[in-house]
């Protein structure tokens, strides 16, 4: 029986509602191949922990979390007990850094029976790798003055070898698909960081002459997610620019809501961590109707990560057949509650074997 | 005879292409009116004029610039030619930071006729009020060491007074529109620069009580333009994420290509320059397929802001009636050239007098 020891911390808001489905969900995957197991190790860092301990997880959580196969975590943030940049910067910033999951790989497709806002949504599937240790989100920078005269100075920092890492990682995630790289960039107005990020992209690419590329500015390709989707493979983005066009993603697949994303450790040293591109939506929380499908899917970029990749895909074509079916949460134009839908994903699971 | 003297910089691609059909356009309306002229002093500032002398612009541009009512742009940049970063700063950007225009203003709505990318685009309308002059489009930064060593530093700098003036005038632009102002941040993720813009945004806010207000982070917001954009009324953004939020806002209108953009300087001191939000779009320029929209409806905003409201109106009124008419270019799915999307505009300006 092969074990894989997962730590799961649920977090806020709707990461507590959707977690545990996703669980169910793996629990019956693990079941139904008969040859492994989950272990799950349920940590309750967030908010409500900060407001009694001062701190988004114990001083030691990074060396508890150290030894497990996988992170799984739910959403981080309630603005109304703690500021987001300090609960964020405690916990999901904080494991990013700390184990060095210096890449975030967020998929977006087309499903049928969910609803585009896109006239054409067409069939979209590309893959934006977001560089996810530096860039924009840095700690560096500061203030000087007050009142009228105060001024913050926020510093992004860029390595070549972050740039290049994040770049190498598409480059080989397009050889595996269909060979096309898009490089975001805004070298036309951030005459630092991004010149800095285009010459790399330029150094890169040439190790992968069979690898198509492009390079937009990231409004003009914020604005192309919009109008042609269709159009790319694989995104390559700084920190700030993948946040942004993930989002996107989400929303032309017609939901943020059912978004995953997985936060990889490149070097092997340490554990990565799988969370869905959706927030804790306090406004939402308790009332059983959050979307799991955010979730679920980021369950099945897990498995990929653990060498499950035919359990994912298999949970993959269930979750769009539970989906064509009609069977979902409210913010995707259904009638089901939460578990509904990740029972709709079991039945169909457990029925299919 | 009220005479307006208009600098003229046509720029780039497809600028040289729509600039002189807007012209012809504030032309028209100047024969219908009867009291006004405009007095338009053409400058070849352009990537060529930088080839031949080693500048976007000559030494004393600015100077030469300075006497103008208003500066008229096409589009600038060709990166066959010369690098963005180069020419854009040596020019756009140059402008908007000589001339103190602190404010971008541009505004997208639903139009009948437009084939927007979105299933309900419904009655969208907002303006985006994007900070002009500083934030993330810096030029303080560098890099040290080389090779994969490498580091480049990107400076963001937010000062009181910037960030201030921006709201402000989205507050006020609120008041005489529909009484909502949204604040984009992305403190959650950027801990210095956006904190500081949020507790701006809160202290400002306390001087317009009747104003309703949220604030949602950039990667939210940009998938909320995409998924309600019917929601918001004024939204106010840093230079970065303004520049993104435009170009969505152009995508889901149809096209960027009929977006128009107002650099205001709003002390009074410089002329204000007005360019579309596209951009020269040098692979097609020449084939005379352009979309002169986005060039005519920023015509429009200068009219506006000479005081010509009512012609400014009256121009929106024809515009939005000849893309009803299905008179479009390519891009937004019809077959008519520039000139002849221009000549139904002129041609119904005449009629309608
Ligand atoms: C060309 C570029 C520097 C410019 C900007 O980013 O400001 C453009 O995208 C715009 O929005 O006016
Ligand atoms: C919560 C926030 C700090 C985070 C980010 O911006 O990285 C989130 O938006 C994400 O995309 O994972």
């Amino acid at each position: 029986m092969k074990t894989f020891d997962i730590a799961v911390i649920p977090g806020d808001g709707i990461g507590k509602e959707v977690v545990p489905e996703a669980l169910s969900v793996l629990n019956t995957l693990a079941e139904i191949h008969g040859g492994l197991a989950f272990q799950f190790t349920q940590f309750p860092w967030n908010c409500e922990y900060y407001i009694e301990h001062g701190q988004m997880m114990p001083e030691d959580g990074i060396q508890i979390l150290q030894g497990f196969d996988a992170i799984f975590l739910g959403a981080v943030g309630n603005p109304q007990l703690v500021p987001d940049h300090v609960s964020l910067w405690g916990l999901l910033i904080k494991i990013r850094r700390e184990f060095e999951q210096s890449i975030n790989i967020r998929p977006a497709r087309y499903f049928e029976g969910l609803q585009s806002p896109l006239v054409h949504p067409k069939a979209f599937d590309f893959i934006v790798v977001r560089e996810n240790s530096e860039g924009e989100y840095s700690e560096v920078g500061g203030r000087i003055h007050k009142d009228e005269d105060e001024i913050a100075i926020q510093n992004a920092v860029f390595t070549r070898k972050g740039t290049e890492r994040a770049m190498r990682y598409a480059f080989d995630l397009a050889r595996e698909r269909n060979g096309h790289v898009t490089s975001a960039t805004k070298s036309n107005g951030i005459v630092h960081s991004m010149p800095f990020w285009d010459e790399v992209f330029q150094k890169v690419k040439v190790d992968y002459p069979e690898v198509k590329t492009a390079s937009y500015h990231i409004d003009a390709l914020a604005a192309y997610f919009v109008t042609r989707p269709e159009q790319f493979d694989v995104v390559v983005a700084s920190n700030l620019f993948g946040d942004i066009l993930t989002d996107i993603g989400g929303a032309i697949m017609g939901s943020i809501g059912i978004a995953p994303a997985a936060n990889i450790n490149v070097n092997g040293k340490y554990p990565s961590m799988f969370e869905p591109v959706h927030g804790s939506a306090p406004d939402i929380y308790g009332k059983g109707i959050a979307n799991p499908v955010g979730q679920i899917w980021t369950a099945k970029m897990m498995l990929d990560h653990l060498g499950e990749v035919e359990l994912g895909q298999k949970l993959l074509e269930v979750m769009e057949a539970v989906l064509a079916d009609g069977i979902k949460t409210v913010d995707i134009g259904g009638i089901a509650t939460t578990k509904e839908v990740t029972q709709a994903i079991i039945q169909r699971l457990k029925n299919d074997k």
